[in-house]
């Protein structure tokens, strides 16, 4: 599991006074970015193989404000031959509190051909690697 | 069921060049916003009672593109005390492919107390005379 | 000059209750895009040749609220060796009212060189055609 | 002057690789923000008084990829009766390249009224001690 802290912005706040929850699922991107970059290796700006999200299921607990101090924990719970299942979390660090939790499914793509493809071993090998209880679908 | 037209961004776009999936949600708020607006007659700047997102779960089918001709489907699918329940898909107009549905609970929100309320009745019946087969949970 | 519609998104507003000043440049953003696609006849995807802003100069005059029904007008005034000046407003399209203008330069920009460069014959041609009071600096 | 870090989002870049222009403003505006919180000592969910835009001039010297690691620089350079003047940076925090530079002219805001009003004499006085070679307009 990695976790990242995350910078809120005030535009990222809508009329109802907290973070619009379509733009928590941007803090949740930016935990599998870096989850892709730190531990599997990869360059993000998807020069070299890339992955692209193929389902999502988030619950909203608790809203989050402008002045929350959250992270978000990113962790791959299955590894399949094309796809991988991140579970995450969005926190509030001082009081634990859990905002949001989300699963979702993404599927290694080819961007010149625009379709899912196999996994490459060198990623395989570093996600399995960092994911001692990861489970094989 | 409401459909809307979606207005696609430049920026919408990243670097895999299609439609960052976490904007396509802000496709699918959108279509919730005008049913709101629309079927509920609610004040969407939610200065008189407000719906607040509690879950959501999406399947990407298919990449959206730039040139792509989009339109949003809405509707409610299932209503409970305090909440409701949203089924809508991300439809290619041209060629009708689905690129995108999405199940969604949502619940009435009191803004000044943070907390989920039940649905005012005057809300209720515009969206059980709007919804023939809607099923009550 | 060019004309379109802007479709205002709930999450394009911010705590003030009106669309975030940040936003509003999304829709300008939107005006020239769709200038470069429709007058000078450019892949918007940016696949072969594209601009890129090197300044932007925006005045905002009233504030923009989520059911006023807005238009952005695009034209270019200026044309150098590579680079175009915008003249742009958010006008409501039922009073008139400007809500905004803007003026910005853009770059023919060479996405593999990450460079400014000369901006094609065929795109000069094409802008000199339509703005027959362009001014050449 | 203050200086916050930035964290770049990978849905902030745009299809020519690089931080889309409006999202730069996004920082800049963090920037705005969180001097306003810190130096100003104002709650900016602004339930009790608030700044909105009037006008800004940004030039983009140099674009913001990635991996960059960069910071907002923000100050106060002119103040009046109802507006400042703001003088930002977006610098490269290894090379410090500047990237982005930009003006911005902010007013005070009665949200209720929605009109501009006099700063708040509390707030003047803050401004006014923390920029010592600031401007009077």
């Amino acid at each position: 599991m990695i976790t990242i802290p995350i910078q809120i912005r005030f535009s990222d706040l809508d009329m109802l006074g907290h973070v619009n929850n379509v733009n928590l699922q941007h803090y949740l991107d930016q935990g599998k970015c870096i989850y892709f970059r730190d531990v599997v290796g990869m360059d993000i700006t998807w020069r070299d193989g890339a992955f692209s999200t193929a389902a999502t299921s988030t619950s909203y607990f608790n809203e989050v404000r402008l002045d929350d101090n959250i992270e978000v924990t990113t962790k791959i719970t299955k590894i399949g031959t094309k796809s991988i299942t991140f579970l995450q979390e969005i926190v509030e660090c001082d009081t634990k509190v859990v905002k949001c939790q989300s699963i979702s499914v993404l599927v290694a793509f080819d961007t010149t051909e625009r379709k899912s493809v196999v996994i490459r071993d060198t990623w395989r090998e570093k996600i399995v690697a960092y994911e001692s209880d990861i489970e094989f679908k």
